[in-house]
């Protein structure tokens, strides 16, 4: 790229209207699945976080952990099963996942926030008691420990973005009694972008966003009002496994955040040129 | 047990002396292996670090995890091997390592204080970049990825108590370079006391502490200045597996540590004995 | 007592639950009279109050001194008359109450708290004019300056728990003009507890609690709600100097205070009995 | 006095350099004996400290009460004794002086001062164990329970400024198994004023001040310097009652107080005269 | 003046009640025009200032500068013309009023008060964006840049009191663009003690206050209730020069300030006089 | 410019290192002169400023105003003269240089600053007595009320700083006496950036930095040790006006700046060329 430095600091010029904007707003980030394999990739992300962060956004990273539980599954012998979108749960796969999420992937990601400068603590929704669950109500087959989150405290996640850490938080859940929830982690970054009043979720994924023909990325529609979605389900715009993402985006701007996004993880910076620029990149969802 | 209330109520009027002398200070307990595979002792063990929070002491938990490691190696059909009393840890032993260790046995504890109705956080040594590690430096065999502890930074753990938790703590450490580290947790959790200025390390066993003949438990030594560990040593009373455990304790007294113990965690509230009663259960070790 | 410690231990587990429940709440405990004579028992209450503040309760202190401030009359060659149940306070008797009650059991119950190894204030109503207070308002002969509380500043006393101590009080009031007025210690420890909406009101007396037959110690009654007060007056239950202390039990308990106990200082510990075990020692009163 | 409001107005602007000079410093005033008899006067010392204070002065007041005390023996059949001018204290008498010091004396300021729209604490050496005393040692005769401070504790007087009181203190102390003990009020003023650095000590008494000619107003001695006191004891013109008093100006100055003073608490408003006017209106001491 | 200095002191001892009275509170004073020309006046101002805040009053002083504004338009061969009692302000003039303003009279004030022992930072309505305003709306011939108060942001102004500073203000404002604009002190000094709940607005003028018979200054009206204002109009007590200057006192009480004084600045020390004797020395105004 | 958004993106990911480098510290721009006239760049130097602050950085605005001095000078039909490379400044002249400096061009950069959105205050060294100063020592002919910086009492800039504004500091000083003098903005610059320990002065002129070649600006020093200065002198490289901006880099380094900057004001963003990117867009002074 032969941009000089003049140019360049006339793009961080550019910045301004923008940081300012967002300075001591709360941003969750909800990072996960096929968007976290490229490590080049996901190294970026982490230093996009930080230097959110160090311009003044309240930066809380939710992430999930799909493919790295389907392969320690089959590592001990185990097959991943699906019930209606819902990983099938059984107490050994429950430990499984909770190994995998708050051990791997979650420490992972904090060791690569701090290989890259950046200051985080790796916590799920055990700690503090931060994610209240209970065993997802469905019809049909039982998924197993899939849990549904009943309340968020967010005194865990405060106090660690009080004290200066990027809080990086894996979505397993607890019931009153102890018992371990698997809990989506789309679904558990709504509310807790929700209940920590934040300006914005963003969610990271592997698609360009919201597209009017899943085969024409140029098709991309940036901006739906959430009483389009119900519209959007019934032409099948928003099918498949956009419906649980969209339903999130939804769900947290009807709670209360400011604007929620699906953008394309796998586009580099992807997060810094929907919050830092003039250019929506994916699909923004505002009430 | 006949013990009426009024009995009860003295008992607990007696504990004043040792609430006041620890009061506000920190307290590291090193807790593991065989000692945490019984449930409901684990579950005691929990109420009374609680409860020893709740009186003003500032609880610090630190634990391993040997057998759930060797279980869960077991599980994907590797073997626990190791080198020179340390577990040999390759690239694919270290990765399951982090993943008990900081997402099975440490949220596991996490659970359980807060079913017990007590505040935890769950760390490990790379939250924070709290435990600095590089490769030991050992003569023979190659034990692989496993640590020693070049530097501790206590601004998480502090942070953590500060705001009201036990901080729960695993101990993988990490180099400049994010590579992960198997530590020793005896040795970590003296390191931590040290640079925490800790009253007092008690590190929870599954022996009674140190016996003079290792047949009878009526033999044991309560109290040991750490100048006289090396004659212990040559007597062969400090052998095998105590070695390590004991030099853990020789090393935080001599880092500062006012008094460094090890009892015996089979015992129910045996830390309570030790702490608040003017029984010394086990073996104490003072400069 | 044949309790060893590991007993002991046990039993320090088990007040996990009450201390927890008490952390960081108001206890105001009315103490004097027939109650405070014996040396040993004054001592083992104010190492309870110190043990009970270290755990994590706000204590209060409010004290009475009948029986020294008769005996100083008595050596300056005066009299203890009562009118109506209240002393007879001329100028000069008033004088000797001041001196008595704030010069030394006030002081005397600090100076054994500070030597049991706790810290205290001694206050009186007129420090920081924390009691307000008129003459009483009563048919038939006047008692003198005798007064009854108009408003309660909590701030000393909040001032004085903040800085880390127990506040002593001695219940002088005063009003605007300056003019003292000796305050019934009961009725005074009830405005105080609902000023600051103190968790417990507990009333260290002579006597069991509220017996269903006087001659009988095992006709406790353990339990009595607000509203059954006015019935067992009219049964004779509560009679004579009963009366009094029950009426500012329902007094507290109306403007708020979650609980009110009548317990017998006598018995060793009965503090701690009440609010650290299972068993209720006296009456207590609920709303 | 026939002055206008706009001469006073001119005279406070006069105090402008006087009262920022004061700002913010620790000035420990003196008060008791003969000079606290008149009861219009001590009205008008106590509205001074209330100015004072108002205007940024950290007021601290330390009081005897022998007149009180000797009453008080006297009403209880007793003769007040000295032995080389000290109150001979038996238990009995300490018991009285306890009581009148602590309860009424001291009391008794705190209710002027509150009543002329000040705020006060009563506090004696006892609370929160702010003056540690032993047995005074002396040759000859034993004066029973006199004390002489061996430590203060700042932190109650700390405490009681900073929530905006003035402190009032009784100069009772106490040794570290409780016995309490008769403290000189002037004695204790000095190493109060000492332990808190203050700016200056003030003596309210019932003298100008330290004159050439005892029979001479007029021979006032205006400033001492604490090296030129041996000669004025040699000459007799620093004897009797004198000697205590201007040895604790000396002691306070030496232990690093900036200026000691002996003024004449029957001169109205003295203690307005000596700190915010040009004129010293009794003996200063200074290093 | 003969005063000797227990008269002084006495005179000191008489603030007290004033002094209570308004520590802590906020009091706005209105400096300028031709009271502000005499130079040991001005100084003597200053010092009633330093004095005022020492004592513990939140001064804010808010400044107009008539006559240097003429003298320096003259001084670039300008002329001062004024429309409809304001200054017209073309572009030319507002740099010289915005010059002469925030850069002599506002910084000659700060340099005074810092000499003479006090503390102050010189502001106008552009720092921190304090006094936002648009253009007078004004019929007949356009006035050019003479601003009204849109809104006051009391950010910069407690800042500066909150670290121990007197806000000196200049009454230059700006508008959302950028816009300068001339504002009338009178007026944005009512508006400022407005926002700023102050207890008091005084208005140091070149008059006695309100009078009766201009003639006459022993006419003075002490009091006016704002409802009597229209009816002072009417009868042409209120006329001419006094209009603006009673408007704003009336505008300041109607907005909550609990008290507006017109007072003479000429008469030494008449702040002194009006805040600090029992002597109102000009007009007040009251709702 | 055709950089697209996601070439944006890498270029604000880039200045990651930059921005985590500069958190917290202290950055004091001095601006003036030529590089201040053009208003479009004027307001891009501010924007930059504010970016620089919401990234974390405590900026310190210092500026001269020597043209718009020169040409009010010019408008009240006086010269400007220079002694020594100091303008000559009698009484008359230093009232113009304070209206100037502190009323216009301080307050127009605050203006800016608060309306390209960020928060300012304007002060000048008379302002909290921040810039003690006395008359320059000089040989030859007095320059009259030219001020050489004795102290800086950095609190007003600290309160400032604290409370989230960026200080603009106008370069007048004053005496103990009041005096006011012009002070050299370089100078003050150099000597605010030491007592601040800051970490950066950047002087914004309108030259590129020290050229070998004064007419090739391709000849640009990057980096000068501040040892090497006496030896550029000799050589002519450091001459003319560029003297007293060397010396000022060269002081400020000496008394513990970590780095001092002359860069070239003219170019766009020259401050985040320098601060955020790899180049070195002027010349640096190092120790």
């Amino acid at each position: 790229m032969g941009i000089n430095n003049q140019e360049k600091a006339l793009i961080l010029a550019q910045a301004l209207p923008y940081i300012k904007a967002y300075n001591g707003k709360v941003v969750v980030v909800k990072y996960g699945g096929n968007a976290m394999t490229d490590d080049r990739l996901k190294a970026a992300v982490m230093r996009d976080l930080i230097l959110l962060r160090l311009v003044g956004i309240k930066i809380v990273l939710v992430h999930g952990g799909g493919p790295e539980i389907s392969e320690m599954l089959k590592e001990t012998g185990r097959e991943s099963r699906f019930v209606g979108g819902l990983r099938y749960t059984d107490e050994d796969t429950l430990r499984i996942v909770q190994m995998v999420l708050a051990g791997k992937t979650n420490k992972d990601l904090v060791n690569l926030i701090q290989k890259e400068g950046g200051s985080a603590l790796g916590l799920c929704g055990i700690d503090g008691g931060m994610l209240k669950a209970r065993k997802v109500r469905i019809t049909g087959e039982d998924p197993g420990f899939v849990g549904e989150v009943t309340a968020v405290d967010t005194k865990p996640i405060l106090d660690t973005i009080d004290r200066g850490y990027i809080p990086v938080i894996a979505t397993i859940g607890c019931g009153a009694d102890g018992q371990v929830y698997n809990i989506n982690a789309d679904t558990a970054a709504a509310r807790i972008a929700a209940e920590l009043r934040a300006e914005n979720l963003v969610s990271l994924t592997d698609v360009r966003g919201l597209l009017r023909d899943k085969e024409d990325e140029e098709s991309l529609i940036p901006e739906v009002c959430v009483s389009e979605v119900p519209g959007l389900m019934r032409e099948g715009i928003i099918s498949g496994g956009m419906i649980p993402k969209v339903e999130c985006c939804v769900e947290a701007v009807r709670r209360g955040v400011h604007r929620a996004f699906i953008i394309d993880g796998r586009i580099p910076h992807s997060l810094l040129i929907e919050l830092m620029t003039d250019e929506g990149i994916g699909t923004m969802f505002v009430s």
